[in-house]
């Protein structure tokens, strides 16, 4: 099998404007400085809190829900590779609405699960009715979903858990640009996991955390499935500073959503068709068709987006929402290409 | 199945003497804070080197490898992982000497591979030719092995090597006190990997980095099973910075190594009958066997020893080398216990 491939990466001192993996516009919070500063090292010595407590306790509190809710992890990946442990394996299916976030499939392959991929209807519609016929043991449902960008309603998403036998895991890499989440339906249904990360909303890519959001029967489950000290110490203290700054957190999100809309209307007018963004990204379908050789053209000026194989949206490509400055140059580039 | 359970971690304020989970007597060296108060936060806001190739080179250059031979990893833990995912499944053969480090086992199972444990030999000797009898597509041998300290010669570990079809993983999670490594049979015999970790000689099991020396051929594989972005950034260049300082980390060896000395004649002085250590701990005899009893005694003075239920340790008390103001608390608290 094939290790998953993420978007490349540049050094972090080039000149690249960098729109293909999806990272925050801009920088985590003051508070995140502010906790490195006060971090002690000396007693990095002593092993970490294998539930990373702190950082759990201000998850809870954000979220509304009991700190008993809450799984750390090194990243959302890591997250999903403890479910994919504790639920897959052969002769168990692994089922996603698809084109969607390549690792699921990898991980559900290294389980040797059956993988099931059903294709999203007309716009990314979330094809319910399809996804419950699928029958997975697990059924993995970005939303927003990447890379369209797209979301399905907690209507759509509750009919799906209340169908399914399996569990729903609904990952909400993307959410704090939605403005919406499934949490309610963690509590309503006990055979849902919400997944959260740091990468995004709180551009702490970087940084490697995450949260599994799900009952306690669930939680416990998981927990066997988990390296011992998943979360180091210097993490969790500057992940806790970041989901302490809600302020700072939203102020990034709404300058994002506002960049969403003006980089849409620009796409829009050099003729790409745009789907409807709940993320900091979106998809756009390229006039003409060729996104492979667009993004070739791009890279050649040093702008970086991400094209994708997959027969779906090989005609389009996903483009991260950068700063102001970021998308006036992309649309300069566009409009000198094309 | 039962999850992995570590030994009892304490709030760091407390005045608790912890001599239960191997930790290093020492604060990591001064080049840690010095490259955590030089760790600039905002590019947190990117996903880290997938690879952490600074981190990886540094490894490299101590080690006299190519940096194509090491894989990093969040924890040795992490390295850990990957072998069992990449290498176990239902119908192969987890095998190691016993007792030892119990993740191994929890990885096992989690793999449903069938587990073989050997046994040690006499005073904890390497039971080579069961284990090359027992045929493991992997073979853990933690040297020094933990909870015994004892370390295997190179020779043994070559002969094991050479007749095993199976991948033989030397986990030397302990060895900058034992002052020897297996590198040389990774370079020798392309079915080892040797695996590494920060927590131990450098004094940084908070801040979970291990990584694997292992031919290319070997890191290919484990890279597959790898999560995308495993180590985060601020790890990674901490790490690099501890690494770089082998002196510090040499001369804390040094003195815990000379404690180890000191608290193995007082506590042969009591009665205990000692190993020969190769760690920074002591697997030391209880007199009258009762070390259940003893380990609770020492938990109500505040003084943590960890206590294993197996049955060829249940007698014996895994005693951490700590300072050598911990240890004449320890020996002051025994010897009224007495």
């Amino acid at each position: 099998m094939a290790p998953y491939v993420p978007g490349a990466q540049v050094d972090a001192k080039s000149r690249v404007i960098k729109l293909n993996t999806n990272e925050n516009a801009y920088p985590p919070s003051g508070q995140v400085a502010k906790a490195l500063a006060n971090f002690d090292t000396s007693p990095l010595r002593r092993y970490c809190d294998p539930m990373a407590s702190n950082f759990a306790e201000i998850a809870a509190k954000i979220n509304d829900v009991p700190a008993g809710w809450i799984l750390p992890g090194n990243g959302s990946d890591d997250l999903i590779v403890m479910i994919s442990r504790a639920c897959l394996g052969p002769g168990k299916r692994a089922v996603w609405p698809g084109p969607t976030f390549g690792f699921y499939f990898t991980q559900a392959i290294i389980e040797s699960a059956e993988c099931v991929e059903v294709p999203f209807g007309d716009n990314f519609a979330l094809p319910t009715d399809d996804l419950i016929a699928a029958d997975g043991a697990v059924t993995f449902v970005a939303n927003p979903n990447s890379p369209s960008g797209t979301a399905a309603t907690n209507d759509e998403l509750a009919r799906l858990a209340e169908n399914l036998t399996g569990l729903l895991v609904i990952d909400e890499a993307y959410c704090d640009f939605a403005g919406t989440t499934a949490i309610k339906l963690a509590e309503t249904y006990d055979n849902v996991i919400v997944l959260r990360t740091l990468s995004k909303g709180y551009a702490l890519a970087g940084l490697r955390l995450g949260y599994a959001i799900a009952n306690p029967g669930l939680i416990a489950g998981l927990v066997k499935t988990k390296a011992i000290y998943n979360v180091n110490s210097i993490s969790a203290a500057l992940g806790a500073a970041a989901l302490a700054d809600q302020d700072y957190k939203n102020e990034t999100a709404a300058k994002i959503i506002a960049s969403r809309q003006e980089l849409s209307r620009s796409l829009k007018e050099l003729g790409f068709s745009v789907l409807d963004s709940k993320a900091n990204f979106l998809l756009a379908g390229v006039p003409g068709g060729k996104a492979k050789q667009l993004a070739d053209d791009l890279k050649a000026r040093s702008i970086l987006v991400r094209y994708f194989e997959h027969p779906r949206i090989c005609t389009s490509l996903r483009i991260t929402v950068g700063t102001e400055n970021e998308i006036e140059e992309l649309i300069d580039a566009l409009r000198e290409l094309s």
